[in-house]
């Protein structure tokens, strides 16, 4: 009964953080910690060796025949965004369980150690930054680690703490490039391109990466009835003018298939009488093409500068960061092809919109990511939906992968 | 030395809620509660005789030589916006007390009785509500009163507990018509226009109303990274559209005058990396030409239905409130210029784009208002400011003001 071991895993996972609709298990929350420790359990009974690293990532390994060659490593995260959904990042980890507990129903030994992943701290709902746990894992990460701050203003040491993690030790999660042989990720697509090509597997040949602004807008908050129109600086219309000029200028350069997006727009003082004095917004841009993403950028605050002379508004532009896209390998992607193809499943080759652990993973280890289609290309919602028969097709997928690379016959 | 009193008194109020920059004294609230008692005790000491009707106006009455004669009525009103200036209210208030103060220390009465209002709830930042109080007083409220609730989800009748009031009485606090002579209502102008044209004082000929909405453009969050443009609904892209198009058709309407704000804007979810999937704003369309509303409440709402069509979100309109304008008493405008030449002071007629206690007063009794200025224009702001001689120049004419409507002799 594999249908049930695989569903209720899932909704086990899911019992922690689980709201009326969707569930919320912020990066080391009690939910995420709770969570984290049913996972850690189930992995123990499945004979797993689980150690924690000093950045919080769980690694549960399983012995090869040969513990000596280095490791062939899988999995994903737990923690999500505020009202997610089930499956973004619980998939990954839950298939990497389930192909232990098949390798283990048939008492098979691969080759090569196995290690299931649980990264910490995927998500950057809570320190706004993503990918902790493997910028962690692959030595991205530097001393600004100690500056992050959640947004009720807790620090990471605190947060460490609170779950018996001391942040100074952070460096100690680092490993080195000869110890993993390969590391691949399944994923849901968190994109409509699947289901609208009807394909069951995505196979990922780059990760789109971010750049991220904060802009504050300044005007002059103003009594809303007896300020006229023409002495106003009414900073909301100065960021609605942000908001549009961004669509335009990226549907203008949709050759490269970057986005953008204004996900946050905190306004002040935020009453009905006042003209708002004050904007805060958050702008992500996203791509594989770095020159694209510059290009956007640049063009962004020229329109900016544009808004700011002509509404005499005081606009302020601060770099959150701006990261490199990555490309996944071409032997595991070619291996993919391969196993599909043997299978009998249809899939796509596309670029990743999102950022996921295998971008970190992929610039220090060979490294794979695959997809499993996303109903209405719907993700950090609570209608994030993906089907029990596609997750079991990408648990096929990754299971003959992670059996070829254990094969030290397969060189990378 | 009067000016010591009148800055003194100004400060003293000032110190309830007072903030580092301006103050927040809500309505009913603590502070502003404690506001209160300190201006009745003040009042008390002035031989005025207090009483706080059902709703919490606070009248205090001087009596004249013919106690049997209608009211000569002057006021404003001690509650605040969130993080508001010192004079909003507050000058209207002390100068009633300023008036006072003066005919005491020369012995003098007047042959009708006076009363100094204090208005509860003028400002519409705890119910959404403007001018409450003198709403109340003036018969306007229905028992749709019952139904407020504060931002916190307080309701109006536990409120009026804390201040022990009865919200089921709030009908007693209705005056009739042959109570009151006149009203009269000294407040800084909130805008530009007297500093502009540097004149000292404003009377006011009309008073604008708002037309008050809530809009929820609903979209669909999804991923920021994976989301291709051509597939979102991004419930903030309308909203925005919504907040360039609302100032497109003010500006094309601008011969009325009316004015158009959004002053509230709430994203959902508000994540860097979540596309808004809903977006509730508050409109605020203002002016003292019912047509030039209506119209633009047309306008906006053809526009918005444009947007919705156009990019395929469910967008909601609900109205809050729509008021009519009121043009105040001829008689009391002609006085208002008579003693502003006989005492030498420059003025200017004009509308106020503010609601305020007058425009209920001025539907049941024969009322007048009088603006001083406003520094750059600012109100419901901590920079708010206006300075002391213009203070007195306003305190100067209002006492004119009631010294001649005092008198048996001058019918209105």
């Amino acid at each position: 009964m594999k249908k049930d071991r695989i569903l209720k895993t899932l909704n086990n996972i899911n019992r922690f953080g689980k709201l009326e609709k969707g569930v919320t298990r912020l990066a080391f929350s009690k939910e995420d910690r709770e969570a984290r420790e049913y996972f850690i359990s189930e992995c123990k009974e499945e004979g797993l060796e689980v150690r924690i690293d000093s950045f919080g990532n769980i690694i549960a390994r399983r012995e090869g025949t040969d513990s000596n060659l280095p490791i062939v490593a899988f999995g994903s995260h737990l923690d999500t965004v505020v009202e997610a959904g089930y499956y973004d990042g619980v998939v990954g980890v839950l298939a990497g369980l389930e192909i232990v507990r098949r390798m283990n129903d048939r008492n098979y030994k691969t080759e090569h150690p196995l290690e299931l992943i649980v990264f910490a701290c995927e998500e950057s709902s809570r320190f706004n930054i993503a990918t902790l746990g493997s910028k962690a894992m692959t030595g991205i990460l530097d001393d600004n680690i100690y500056l992050l701050k959640d947004k009720e203003g807790k620090s990471i040491e605190e947060v460490f703490k609170e779950c018996n993690l001391d942040i100074s030790k952070f460096q100690d999660s680092k490993r080195t490039k000869d110890e993993i042989k390969v590391f691949l990720e399944l994923h849901i697509e968190q994109g409509p391109i699947l289901e609208n090509k009807n394909k069951s597997i995505g196979i990922v040949n780059g990760i789109a990466s971010a750049t991220r602004l904060t802009i504050e807008v300044c005007g002059q908050a103003s009594h809303s009835g007896s300020t006229p129109m023409n002495v106003r600086k009414d900073a909301l219309i100065g960021a609605s003018e942000i908001v549009i000029i961004l669509e335009k200028i990226i549907n203008d350069e949709i050759k490269d298939g970057t986005v953008g997006t204004v996900g946050v727009m905190n306004v002040s003082p935020g009453i009905m009488n006042v003209i708002p004095g004050m904007v805060e917004m958050k702008v992500d841009i996203r791509g594989t093409s770095t020159a694209s993403k510059k290009y956007l950028e640049d063009r962004l605050r020229e329109e900016i500068d544009k808004i700011a002379r002509k509404r005499n508004l005081s606009i302020e532009i601060r770099l959150i960061s701006r990261e490199e896209a990555m490309f996944l390998n071409e032997k595991i992607i070619e291996q993919l092809k391969v196993s599909s193809n043997k299978l009998n499943i249809s899939y796509e080759i596309l670029h990743s919109g999102g950022g996921h652990d295998a971008m970190n993973m992929g610039r220090l280890f060979p490294s794979g990511l695959i997809f499993v289609p996303s109903k209405n290309g719907i993700s950090h919602n609570a209608a994030e939906f993906t089907s029990l028969e596609d997750i079991k097709i990408g648990i096929n997928l990754l299971e003959e992968a992670i059996i070829y690379w254990a094969n030290s016959n397969n060189k990378i």
